[in-house]
């Protein structure tokens, strides 16, 4: 299994943010082909000191070969072009494999 | 469901990191009292340019009164002593709310 992380910093209009995430860019996710789990966190803090994001969201695919699929789909050009629309300077994507977990 | 999560930054000896993440941070980690689950990610890269992280690790508790107990253990101060003296300046760690996945 693999996954896509997208990390977003605060916003200076955290509700304009969330209006347009939750409206439009979170259907928008759900729509890549061959995602098989989407998992969204709502930052509330940090142990120590604030924490500077606002939202992560998590995107799991069976490989990497689905997963890159689903960024040159026509669904996954539109998350990007949505994604640069209204979180360039906000947002960090990574990818990763996740490793069974013991636990 | 909350959870905790700690992200890596690229360490300057990759090698040496791995081997004390793994050898003897993560069996801290998994000792956190109420502890539901443990996700280890690898990183592998970034859909543009490079990812500058090398692992993130998610702990998931029931709520957050059960985190802040888990923090506040013989465990936790086991798991904040160990971090700070092995990546204290890579690693960034903040937690939030799982929202329940529609997918």
């Amino acid at each position: 299994m693999v996954k896509l992380i997208a990390l977003y910093k605060r916003p200076s209009e955290p509700e304009d943010f969330d209006g347009h995430f939750d409206a439009v860019h979170l259907p928008l996710l759900r729509a890549y082909p061959g995602l098989r789990r989407l998992e969204l966190t709502r930052v509330e803090g940090a142990p120590l000191g604030e924490a500077r994001y606002r939202v992560m969201v998590e995107l799991y695919f069976d490989d990497r070969m689905a997963m890159d699929a689903a960024l040159a789909s026509p669904e996954g050009k539109a998350v990007t072009r949505d994604l640069m629309a209204f979180a360039a300077p906000l947002v960090t994507v990574f990818h990763g494999a996740v490793e069974p977990g013991a636990l």
